[in-house]
């Protein structure tokens, strides 16, 4: 009896993890996020109960995972992405460690990389880059645009769609190229996925129709899409889902 | 007919994906890192080609990729993590696709937060940490320690254990706090998973015991494994393979 927080991966159903998958397909209950695929959702037990997340607030969803686990539940808790990076799944974490609730933790493949990866773009690549930072960047008027426009690599926003245009001229402004490769994936790894690449100073102009969930990368290394990302030589994430 | 550039995840062999796993069950070859475990190594068929990876010099083992890929077989390059996290998996993915082989890339579970999870550590966490750094640690000499000190978030070094002390002192003289909490996890995922915690200080000293491969991370989201790391609580990754 334990509850599991599991990371479903960054959106095609195929990549989430043998253990995490094993793990749904024998729980009895099952919390899940919004962006979890219903394709994931669908292998729990037929009996499970379902529980869509945002019902919740995340005090009230902590306290739930807690009481399903004193019930002596096995309890699957399915988060888009990896439950460390930015899933909060700390917080769930603490609150069950807090009850002395067994838990665990499974690791799933984040969208840091597998959506460049999708759009043909590594976020390193030797010679290139040897360095990744990730940020949140659904509040730009938070973020230090002088350091990050110092970063000698790869830059990753995560949730920086509608903060595109202030975090573009934030690193600009900051002493950042202008022209520095740039793209945003919206919903990568799925059958929706889209995409728009630009330098820097036109990338939010070229990516206002695209639709959240969206991930922006900046730095050289969106340069090698134009070779990794064609479609006759890159099958792309979106034709592996099962 | 197709090349796959697959990640086998951390360590653990439970930490595949779905879609890798399946690939690799159906791979009329198998080029594998020597990081990858002997489970998934034994998941491909029994009269599938078996090559260790560590016979090949890079340039060697793109041409091979090719070469394979030529001839019309399903090939699975089966990488420790994620084939673009650190992984060289753009360098083959360029010669596939300069030499016209088709070829996919399925993502992979990267240590970056699958071993830090394993010690109880959330790379990101709510009002403690809201951003990432990742970098190679293993040319210490390379490193913009001015930078690197002056970051809000997590700091993840691979490949950081032999020049641990570089890293550290490099850190400290830069201007980071002396007792900022750092850790060291050795094997990470594994049955043979190792760990040290100390103040920035101190780690190289508390590591000197640990074997590579080894991640190193470095901020406040340490100090969260005095709870999320004990084991009366936290079942752990490595408890989980299959």
């Amino acid at each position: 009896m334990s509850v599991h927080l599991v990371g479903a991966g960054p959106g095609d159903p195929g990549l989430i993890t043998a253990r995490g998958l094993e793990l749904v397909r024998r729980c009895d209950a099952l919390v899940y996020d919004r962006l979890v695929s219903a394709e994931l959702v669908a292998e729990a037990p037929a009996d499970a109960l379902r529980v869509p997340r945002e019902r919740f607030e995340q005090p009230e969803l902590s306290a739930l995972l807690v009481s399903l686990g004193k019930r002596g539940l096995e309890v699957v808790r399915l988060k888009g992405g990896d439950p460390y990076i930015f899933g909060r799944g700390g917080e769930e974490a603490l609150a069950l460690a807090r009850a002395g609730i067994p838990f665990s933790v499974v690791p799933g493949v984040s969208s840091l990389a597998a959506v460049p990866a999708s759009a043909g773009i590594p976020i390193t690549h030797r010679g290139v880059s040897s360095q990744v930072t990730l940020v949140s960047g659904h509040d730009p008027a938070a973020l230090d645009f002088d350091w990050l426009a110092r970063a000698r690599g790869t830059l990753v926003f995560l949730m920086g769609l509608a903060g595109l245009p202030a975090i573009a001229s934030g690193l600009i402004g900051a002493g950042m190229e202008a022209d520095t490769p740039a793209a945003v994936v919206s919903q990568g790894t799925t059958a929706e996925e889209a995409r728009a690449t630009a330098p820097l100073s036109q990338i939010a102009e070229q990516a206002s129709a695209l639709l959240p969930p969206a991930l922006v990368v900046v730095g050289d290394v969106v340069s090698l899409a134009e070779i990794l990302g064609r479609a006759d030589v890159h099958a792309g994430c979106e034709a592996l889902a099962r």
